[in-house]
């Protein structure tokens, strides 16, 4: 029963916030006039307020409003309650640690999985797999787990990079990184390019995005490209 | 006392395992024989021994000889034993959650305190500080803190970049990262370009490479360059 969509980013070069995903969202949110915006992972450090602004001025040119859950007196009533909510970018770690601290996890699986339309884009589609092991993210913070949603049955890896060719830079790429998640961790990992999203709807989900591919991490395979419209519910 | 050196990357461009660092290591290691290795970081998720064995290799040119933790009893004891002490580069969450699973904070920060020579690269530097809050890495596995020796004052950033002029890419730039760092931290950062390094030797802390500078960020402050051969004791 879950709706949701999930985004490798919340603009793209040249693009106003979220405005690529406008058409996708009408359709998300079709029977939402309220969305519950979480703020936590404060993209630079900006206040709660500042970021749900940015999210305001976004979701009023397809005619939604938005409410931050930092405004509410109980966080997880309004999360109980909320007709959609949506969870905007910044640093995983600190979002990961504000949901603990606010016991919103449970509650958080509880309404997405029951049908609570929710959308997440960089961080907030971290969130969704199992863990935010595969987090692109600085550790500013330290949360008391990493253990995320699990919406879907693999981890997402966002702003997902190319390897550049004949950089003379010797930190890891990508790549790399996500062959070491393998070493220690089993469940596959989508390296979502910018402007790719995951949509889940009607007990199926499916790589979206305009002409782009993902690629595909399974534990001793090599990697993969996977097209636009490929279901993705044979990862598991 | 301490004895260290402590290195934004193992290999530059162009080069081989340690070989633009011989010369400082010879200093470092002088009254040493063996060398100590902790290969506890796995890059790529290669094993001990075959991580130990680059060691190794790079070592017989400057006449050293390496000895992988991972080969003793007691790795605590080897600690308290060692010689000299090297800690390379890979996942910091993988090396701190093994230093923490064989108790070896204390005892590290024991000895180097006490003057055993050590060495870090990247991963092996990282842990220099008092926290791996500003690692680079993905969070693979969930170590049981993020604290560790704090043999500097201040964090190090290894492998350092700049912002890439006219990216298309919508993911935080190393700098922004830092920046969100210091709205929930207070400790100083150095960004430590590949081919810097920092000597810390008869109570200083110096920045050494050759003609490159690093980054320095304190919180509240813009960040700024700082010049080789510059004491970094300043900062608190």
């Amino acid at each position: 029963m879950v709706n949701s969509l999930l985004a490798s980013t919340s603009t793209i070069y040249g693009g106003t916030y979220l405005d690529y995903l406008f058409d996708s969202l009408k359709n998300l949110y079709q029977e939402v006039e309220e969305i519950v915006f979480i703020p936590y992972a404060r993209p630079s450090g900006i206040t709660y307020t500042e970021y749900t602004s940015l999210a305001e001025i976004a979701f009023q040119k397809i005619g939604k409003h938005i409410r931050g859950i930092h405004t509410f007196e109980n966080p997880v009533q309004a999360i109980r309650n909320a007709e959609g909510i949506f969870t905007g970018g910044g640093n995983s770690f600190v979002l990961v640690s504000e949901l603990y601290n606010q016991n919103l996890i449970p509650a958080l699986q509880e309404v997405i999985n029951s049908g609570t339309p929710y959308l997440g884009t960089s961080a907030g589609s971290n969130i969704a797999g199992p863990s935010i092991r595969t987090s692109n993210d600085m550790p500013i913070v330290y949360p008391p787990s990493f253990a995320t949603l699990g919406i879907v049955p693999f981890n997402i890896n966002p702003h997902y990079l190319d390897p550049i060719p004949n950089s003379k830079h010797k930190g890891e790429t990508r790549e790399t990184r996500i062959k070491e998640f393998h070493q220690f961790n089993d469940i596959p990992v989508i390296g979502l390019r910018e402007g790719s999203w995951i949509r889940i709807q009607n007990q199926q989900i499916v790589l979206k995005g305009e002409g782009l591919t993902a690629r595909g991490f399974e534990k001793d395979k090599t990697p993969y490209e996977i097209e636009v419209e490929t279901a993705l519910d044979y990862l598991k």
